[in-house]
């Protein structure tokens, strides 16, 4: 490499280190607020947060980034195109040019907004009092409409804010997907409601917390987490968090009498974590270091969650263990029984209770709700009724209160309206795609998985997706891996035989 | 207030807030470190400390603090000489001034040195290897003389180093000092050594950890520390830290077969908590929000561990629920027995374990070897002889390797040599002192002692001490407090009463 690229180079990498060093320390800063910091450590926790993201957006937005990327140009034509530095340039690029469309007066002003919003809906969401929340609802679909305007040109309004989450995604390519989805997926749910239920009450018997912990541990150990590089700890909503390369956490959720909960939120967030903890160590504290969108991130938990954790496969092998782990709780029960009750479908109020084939449609509702509420078809006082409508329409269940209706998920108090949820769907949809592609090259992984092994499918999912960080976007992830662009037929396919071997015929 | 003054002052305040912030920042992420942080975690975590380190000292150097102090100086002069605002000035003055007169590149430098020399320590102390870890105590050793040297005009090089931990203490005040302590303390240490030995081999039964965290939480609690403002968590070496002004955490040690360990480290640790718990909440997040010296700080907990908790009233209370929570362990054992064999006195190599009679020893054979280094009268090479044979003419010990000997302390591989011992012996004069001035005010302090009752004593601590932060040095409040400046009688006084009534007539 030529000198003065090469010093050149050596800066902009050094300038994005910092970047990534102050976002990895505000994970941290986050993560101890949701797992051990005393009450009062919540006074000045947002104020730290603040000054770290302040800092990280003078950083991100600095124009010696924006020199070094031009300097670098001609550097980057000259690799060839599938050069590690053409991706590290590409995205670095992208990030710049989206910092600083934002004027920093409004992202301050912005992040101050979503933390007091998200406090004010930590205080009334228990209250069920939509009231309280109503006038921070407001501002954030006023700023988000704004946040969008900083991107013009884009076909719909919602399309910047998909594009931060989903690079590459629009309105024009999900909505039809989602509707062709949404057409599959109604009389799917009929037919299944009109077959017998599924009796999961065993799964509701009284668990204690430790032994569900020393159950679920070496079942991610087994997937292949690393705990020499991450660790697992409790809260209240499961998350997975990253510090730095080697350092990439989770928690989990316990309820004493839901065995389901701990069990698979663990295995959910440490397929975020294995996707994480997978990317190529060179190239460690750059900007391909985190994964490539949150649908394809969510295609890897899901993947883990429900593809691997809920198939009759695993609990062929793991229920006999988890038998001896609750003799009192699960004499009665056989695998046949506690692979239907942990697969049993039934429409609900809550998405991240949800079974999977329920699960997309309270995301399709989501989804469609931002975009009128962006498009000004629907305001924020007609935004509870049209929520209850929707459930009531699409999953045939009316949400008594707006605790569990308008305001059960987090996102339009932690961030702006639009974008936040198309990942999910996505996801679901990429994983079967993924794991079809993954069978195809390894027919054996099923045997493996019903042996307790997943070395096989872990170290495909690492060498094909998890290594390559965020180098590539989602389509040309999808394209490279599967041969094809997003596509929904592996995701019926799947959830068809799936739940016919539960059902019967569907 | 004139109004140029006012908003001066707020953009002083507003800068020292960031530094503040960054420092609880800097904190968390160290306190991480040695609670939760996996492995891996390691490799990335000191460029993260480096960067919050250079982003601090950028702040604290930085040219318009100089000038803000300036603009402020008639504001100050103008005010009564005991208003807050002099005494804010005055510490961010010495601050600002310390900072400036040490060359960024140094700064990092010797940053970057210490953390190298702190892995090395930790990798060579279980292997005894003095030869891996004598290259970076040479460097140490020669920066610590280097940083000295931008302090001009001292009377001694390492009166510089002294005062950054202990303001206004010199050698000149210190050597004197402890000069007359190690000639009260040598003849006690040798007339106890003669009378009959005390058993405390039952401290070495087994004592479950989680019994041994519930008994000693609820102490603390009536000591007075708040668990909704800190909490206490497991480390190898226990330490008080602070993140924010209501965040302020402990953490303890524990050994199953030695109930003293986490027993008195948790009360130490606690009476560091007390100490910045207590600061005045109009402080917080100021240059006022912090002790006012090691000295100082040191005094509080060993006042909570010793002059409190290992007095004999404080155990005709405790004792019972002890034995309670022990039944087995100390069916044999009665309060007397048991008060006599936490305060055995038995000379030894290591400082963390000591008595309270020998403790000062360790602290003066560290102090007198640093100022030896200092001054060039001894060398690195000779450092490890040195030491074993000031501990064989001191505490008739003698040191069978380096690991218990030279390499014991991390103080001298993870910061300068100089200045890093003189503060344990001061607080432990320090602590009779304020102690004995507590006592005259609140003649009923011990009564209420052996009642399990701290209010009337944490109280005082709170409005004498506590609340006032940094706001006077050492000396200062010494004066103010109990009417005169540091004095040995007190602590000689107490050590002979105390050990008198276990070995008998001193």
């Amino acid at each position: 490499m030529d000198a003065v690229w090469q010093s050149q180079r050596n800066e902009l990498f050094a300038r994005w280190q910092e970047i990534y060093d102050l976002t990895g320390i505000a994970a941290l800063l986050s993560w101890d607020q949701s797992t051990y910091m005393p009450v009062g450590g919540g006074s000045v926790r947002g104020r730290q947060l603040a000054l770290l993201e302040r800092l990280a957006h003078e950083r991100r937005t600095d124009p010696a980034i924006g020199r070094l990327l031009d300097v670098l140009q001609p550097y980057a034509e000259s690799l060839p195109a599938d050069a590690d530095d053409v991706a590290q340039l590409r995205v670095m690029r992208k990030i710049y040019e989206r910092s600083t469309r934002v004027p920093a007066a409004f992202a301050a002003e912005f992040a101050e907004h979503t933390a007091n919003s998200y406090m004010a809906w930590v205080a009334a969401r228990p209250q069920d009092d939509f009231a309280a929340v109503r006038p921070y609802l407001q501002k954030t679909l006023d700023m988000s409409r704004q946040l969008a305007e900083f991107f013009p040109g884009c076909a719909h309004i919602a399309d910047p804010l998909i594009d931060f989450a989903d690079e590459g995604m629009t309105v024009a390519t999900i909505r039809p997907l989602f509707e062709e989805l949404r057409q599959a997926l109604t009389p799917l749910v009929a037919t299944i409601s009109q077959r017998p239920p599924v009796n999961d009450s065993f799964l509701h018997r009284h668990y204690p917390k430790l032994q569900q912990i020393a159950f679920g541990e070496p079942i991610i150990r087994a997937f292949g987490y690393d705990f020499a590089r991450g660790r697992q700890d409790e809260t209240h909503h499961p998350f997975m968090t990253k510090f730095a390369h080697d350092d990439v956490r989770i928690t989990t959720r316990i309820d004493e009498y839901d065995l389901g909960n701990a069990l698979f939120s663990t295995m959910h967030e440490a397929g975020h974590a294995l996707y994480e903890q997978g990317i190529d160590a060179a190239y460690a504290s750059t900007a391909l270091d985190t994964g490539a969108s949150a649908g394809v991130h969510e295609s890897q938990s899901r993947l883990w969650e429900n593809i691997v954790g809920r198939s009759r496969r695993f609990w062929e092998h793991y229920f006999p263990a988890l038998q001896a782990a609750f003799p009192e709780q699960l004499a009665d029960v056989d695998v046949e029984a506690f692979h239907r009750a942990v697969n049993r479908v039934k429409p609900s109020l809550i998405r991240t209770e949800a079974d999977e084939v329920t699960y997309n449609l309270h995301v399709i509702i989501r989804f469609g709700l931002e975009l009128e509420l962006l498009e000004g078809k629907l305001t924020i006082d007609d935004l509870p009724e049209a929520w209850r409508a929707r459930y009531h329409e699409n999953l045939g269940v009316y949400a008594p209160d707006d605790r569990d209706g308008v305001m059960q998920d987090v996102h339009w108090f932690g961030g702006p309206i639009g974008g936040s949820f198309q990942g999910y769907a996505l996801g679901n949809i990429m994983a079967s795609q993924f794991y079809a592609a993954a069978l195809a090259a390894h027919p054996e992984i099923e045997d493996e998985i019903g042996a307790g092994r997943f070395a096989t499918l872990h170290t495909w999912l690492r060498e094909n997706i998890y290594c390559h960080g965020a180098r590539y976007t989602a389509q040309e992830l999808l394209t490279r891996v599967t041969g094809q662009p997003l596509t929904l037929a592996p995701y019926l396919t799947y959830l068809r035989t799936k739940y016919s071997a539960i059902y019967g015929p569907l």
